[in-house]
């Protein structure tokens, strides 16, 4: 059996980044950058007041005459000359000349003259030209996963449009005949497919497009028919009613399927398949619903992150222990927990059952904690490693 | 001014939770429960075999004979006799008179017999009927967000639909004669309206629908139009290039506006207005880029979940800061930060820059540090209060 590490390495060497295309800024959310986008111009493109107030020389002294008001959007057209002031508002252009600006509340005007119960010195309340950012610099690297706040950052760098990469399209498909959609009836000895509706939202929050192909039933041909779809990859889920996948290893086996492999030393999940299908990657999750998408968010999120050439983040961080846990087994353990937070220190807490068809306890965790191999048994408040669940 | 916490409660407060609608568990991602979801069944409905294995009888001895197979889907139909076994695979419903099952890797087959090394006791490898959940437990509360795993939970409770919050509608507009569009021609002294571009996703992400009214210029006529806006909340931005928000004031003061608060003791901030023209809730936030999607992260998404119903957590945590901070002044401050954790500890680091019109910054931090009016210097190592900016 493959180590969780091991099998999310040769996931994510099977993926190449996916080409690219341009976009409009406000479809751009949650897309991820193609090539760096550079700022074509200093932001902001001139001084600019920081205040409502008035822009002078710091050199002067005394009172000033106003020889004009520039709103922002309205820049004062002539030079400031000795003794000038002009009105200016938060936003506006520092007309030239000028090299400072006092405060609208440190004002006192009388008639087009204004005095001052302030000290200007040079940049005194003014932005400089390039201060957020200046042309040639990045505002979004390679890679980037684009948040509202990259989004408004690429707006104010004049971008309308941005190149991302495509975004890979992933093919669904459950399998078993003991499978049925919610609100349908049900078979006897039946249960209710749930896994794919979780993974459908999933799959669309790492970056990709889901393709639910629907349910399956146990039969070769269903199966095999697999082979003809068109997708970036393509995802099974279970096979479990006739011992795990092996279902899908002979139907699509008989249409070319290369494994690469098909268990990993962990727990929930086990049972996984990659490999590919012709050209397509395959990816084959476990039934149970816990594991299929535990398994999903270990081995799928990588290998949609591989294809839209994101860094693979370092998703683990670590928290305090709640409890105390056994040594570990063989494989590589995922308990299912809940974080607390004190003092600005994260502790998590294993819920009490494990098993790996408890989807109510699964949604109610926010985290998982990971235990390596023949791990130590742990006191409380050791230190454990964790994956966030959302 | 009003203090942060007082101008939040007065926003709350003016808001109630919309009606709801039912829409397919497989369009309600991130949407907002409106009623509580219970089961209607137990989950799994049957005792079912948590192995590919065999059903037995925990009080016989010796080999068995096999009658039967009942994959997953295909239950047997008769009722398990003494020294009988039924072949069961992960998820098979376990035969009536059977209270055991052993392992396939446990079993010698010869013929119809099997035989065992390893002993059954009663439940060995079968979960329980309701082992999930239970008929008329809740799964997904009134005010829950719905996840990906809510999601899966509702499907195995057999949802097809779920009532969720009507989304509310927020009207979104940038006044400001300076402001262009990204892409287009830029104005003399103007910049690119940039705050909308965050606030849009922001808005969704929050589960608001936002509809972009676009750029007004700094006219009474265009800002008293918005007073014929149809929705759940108006949101202007800025105004500040005639002083900040007097146009918006004045504008839609002449059409109705009954103004609860316009100043916050905050920064970013500061000048906010909060009342309602006519019927609708109006949120004036200021024209600074980081001053807006700061005060939008602290009032708008506040107001929003008050219209979806959903619980005001605590978004507030505690970090370590590193480095120093000096004693805080009026008003309460929101410090761009970045987060690192150290050991399963959070540190939170400010920015060295803290103006508000420097989106760069605000792109690449990931966290604020919120430090409360009149706060002491702090040395570093202190716990310090954070609000996640994604």
């Amino acid at each position: 059996m493959l180590s969780v590490e091991e099998a999310t390495q040769r996931i994510v060497a099977a993926f190449k980044p996916l080409g690219s295309e341009r976009v409009p800024l406000e479809d751009a959310i949650g897309r991820t950058m193609a090539a760096a986008a550079r700022a074509s111009a200093d932001q902001p493109p001139f001084p600019s007041s920081a205040m409502d107030g008035y822009a002078v020389r710091s050199n002067d002294q005394g009172s000033r005459q106003i020889v004009g008001s520039a709103p922002a959007g309205h820049p004062f057209s002539g030079t400031l000359g000795a003794n000038q002031a002009v009105r200016l508002f938060t936003g506006s252009q520092v007309p030239d000349g000028a090299d400072a600006v006092l405060a609208q509340e440190d004002a006192r005007v009388s008639g087009d003259m204004v005095e001052f119960h302030a000290e200007p010195f040079p940049g005194k309340f003014i932005r400089a030209k390039g201060l957020d950012f200046r042309a040639g610099q990045v505002l979004a690297a390679e890679g980037t996963r684009l948040s509202a706040r990259d989004l408004a950052l690429l707006a104010a760098g004049d971008f309308s449009h941005v190149e991302v990469r495509r975004r890979p399209v992933i093919a669904l498909a459950a399998t078993g005949d003991e499978l049925s959609l919610p609100g349908r009836p049900r078979k006897p000895g039946g249960i209710v497919a749930s896994s794919v509706y979780g993974l459908i939202p999933w799959i669309a929050q790492w970056g990709g497009l889901p393709r639910n192909l629907g349910i399956l039933p146990d039969k070769s041909e269903a199966i095999a028919a697999l082979a003809e779809e068109e997708c970036d990859l393509l995802v099974t889920l279970g096979g479990a009613s006739v011992g795990d996948h092996d279902l899908v290893r002979t139907a699509l086996g008989a249409k070319g399927l290369a494994l690469d492999f098909w268990k990993i030393a962990m727990r929930p999940g086990k049972p996984l398949i990659f490999g590919r299908l012709r050209d397509t990657p395959l990816l084959g999750l476990p039934g149970n619903p816990v594991s299929s998408l535990v398994c999903a968010l270990l081995f799928l999120r990588p290998a949609i992150w591989a294809m839209l050439g994101r860094e693979q983040k370092q998703m683990l961080r670590s928290a305090k222990l709640t409890g105390t846990l056994d040594a570990n087994g063989e494989r590589q353990d995922y308990l299912r927990a809940k974080s607390e937070w004190r003092d600005g220190v994260l502790w998590a807490k294993p819920l009490p059952a494990q098993d790996s068809s408890l989807l109510k306890d699964f949604s109610e965790a926010d985290l998982l904690i990971m235990r390596r191999p023949r791990a130590a048994a742990l006191q409380d408040g050791a230190t454990v490693e964790i994956l966030a669940l959302e």
